[in-house]
Formats: structure tokens, sequence, C-alpha cells
């Protein structure tokens, strides 16, 4: 649906503020607008681009946040994170985690993302996976951008659950529930 | 327990036969000598190192035999293939495969190994997986190698069941029920 300029700017402001990974592609679509003109928008409404954005978010020193392992062996980018309660990362789909043959993500990628954010997202100093349920619920392709969340559902004795639910904008395309082994109790 | 040399070298050949992909180490624990002994063995028994008989092995050239993915995205080494049938790989657990922090290998290069031979099984074009229910029985660590066996247990319609489990030496160390999505019906 098309909107004012002032209407569509007040909107913009609010679905960036609700979903700041959101790219310009994704806001151009959903405004049926083109990128050029997102751009403009963002221009005169001081909004910095998308990468910029996660630059902000992750200049957020994450490294003293994470306890289970370090931050550089979390698979895809960690823009959230409360230990023992819940974590959000970013991977984008590169040539490198695709199959060459159709350009689909493979499933370990998306199941590496995961299980890392599922580690990170531990306050303990020893963090391993005990066992995991997981459904590839859509073909992530090329280009597209993953957008984990993990969510600590349950805690008891020394198991964690954890549950990932990671997305294509709003397209739920992997769900994992696993269950961590951590090396003291609370 | 130690056996007289003549008894051992005709365990040893028996003991290979069985379990091909044995180390001279894991030979030399099992009989209680040298890793030096069972390949003064081996010399005489002129029974090639572990390595070349890798090779043999690997040597029919499974390139043919996939179907549904180019070989070298297979992450391990393909030792045996019958489509829609059993397949086995190895994976030797390296630097790049473990958390540096307790050199235990990552859960995501364990369910790449089984994951990956799931789709290599597939008699056909396409092979997605659509979930699994994973277990990690125990921790895997740097040096070791991990042997995957995978099965097919059930087709039916679109969907074929695959049971994989890793081993290292005769020890569960993952076990995986895949359900994969398949391009065609038989």
């Amino acid at each position: 649906m098309k909107y004012k300029k002032k209407e569509r700017q007040e909107k913009l402001v609010e679905m960036i503020e609700e979903t700041p990974f959101i790219t310009d592609e994704e806001l151009a679509n959903k405004f049926g607008v083109s990128i050029q003109t997102i751009r403009l928008d963002r221009l005169e409404l001081s909004i910095p681009e998308l990468r910029e954005r996660i630059k902000n978010v992750a200049n957020k020193n994450w490294n003293e946040t994470v306890k289970a392992l370090p931050i550089d062996e979390v698979i895809g980018e960690i823009v959230n994170l409360e230990l023992d309660n819940l974590a959000i990362s970013i991977l984008d789909i590169k040539e490198e985690h695709v199959f060459s043959r159709n350009q689909i993500a493979r499933g370990h990628h998306l199941f590496a993302q995961a299980n890392s954010l599922a580690v990170a997202i531990i306050n303990d100093d020893l963090a391993l996976t005990a066992n995991a349920e997981i459904n590839f619920t859509r073909p992530v392709k090329l280009g597209e951008r993953v957008v984990a969340k993990a969510s600590v559902t349950n805690r008891n004795q020394k198991r964690t659950k954890i549950n990932v639910r990671s997305y294509v904008q709003d397209e739920l395309v992997f769900e994992g529930i696993f269950k961590m082994y951590r090396s003291t109790e609370k």
C-alpha cells in the first residue's frame, strides 16, 4: 500500500525501531517504493544505513559478555545478548554457504549459526550440546540474511533448553530446540 | 591382553579386514604393543599403511556414484556408498574443528559430516533436509577420527528417512535421524 511521504517516513522510523536490521530493499518492498526513495528518506531523517546500524549494535563489546566461547567462534554476528535469557545473530548467506548446484544454503550452516548462538547464550565457562531437534522450514537462498533468535525456555540441574528460531524477513526458515550441558548448577 | 607374534599377526590381519580404517595407534592399544611393533607387523605382512588403505577405497570413483551433490561438497571423505542404501565417511578432527578452549569438536562439524552423508546417499538430483533429531553422545577430541555410517531406514512418498551413527573407534559419539525431501517419487 502506498503512503504519502510524511506518513511513509513516520512509518519508516517506527519500522526501523522495531526491526533495526531490516534492509533498504525490504523497506522498499514494504512501502512499494524504490530503494532510492528509501535512501533519500533515511538521509532526510538522519537514519544511518543498515551496515552502520549493525556496527552500532556490534560495537557494544559482546566479547566481554559471551562466556562459553570466544566471540570469534560464534557463527554469524551477534547483535544482542542477555546471558541465560536471549540472543540474536545475523548471518548473510554467501557463495561459501550454498550448494553450488541450486544456490540453496546448506543445512549445516543454519545449524551452526543456531547452535553457536545456543552456546553463546550460556552464562558458564563450559557449554556443550547434548541433543537437538531441528526443522528446516523453507530453503534459504544465496544473498538472503538469516536472523536467528535464541531464548532460554527451561533450565534445571545441568541441562538448559534453548529454542532457536531463524528468519529471513518475516519467514521462519529454521527452528531448533537445543538441550545443553553446562559446567555448573545454579 | 598380550599375544605371541604369530598369533598377533593373524589377529592383526583379521582386524584390518574387519575395520580397514583402524589406525596403527588404535591397533597398538588393542594389542598392548608399541606403534613401532605394529608398523613392523604390517611391513612383514605387506599391509599398506592406513593412508594408502583409505586411498585404495577412495580410488573407487565415488564422484560418479554421488548424485545429489558434487563430491567435493561432502564433508569428510566417503569410503563406501550404495545409493538409497548405505554410506560411510571419515572425518579427522583437526584444529579448525574444535573449540579453542577445550579442544572438543564443535557440534556443527559432526552434524555437517552426518548431514552431507545423508544428502549423498540419496539417488536423486535434489535432496534437502526437512528435519533431524540428533544426539551428541560423547565429546570428540582433537586428533580423533570420526567414522559416520548412514543407512536408509524408511522411504515413502517424497520423504526418505536416514539414520546416521558416528563412531570414534567403537564408541558412539553422534546419532542422527534425518528426514530428507527428494525431487522424485519412486
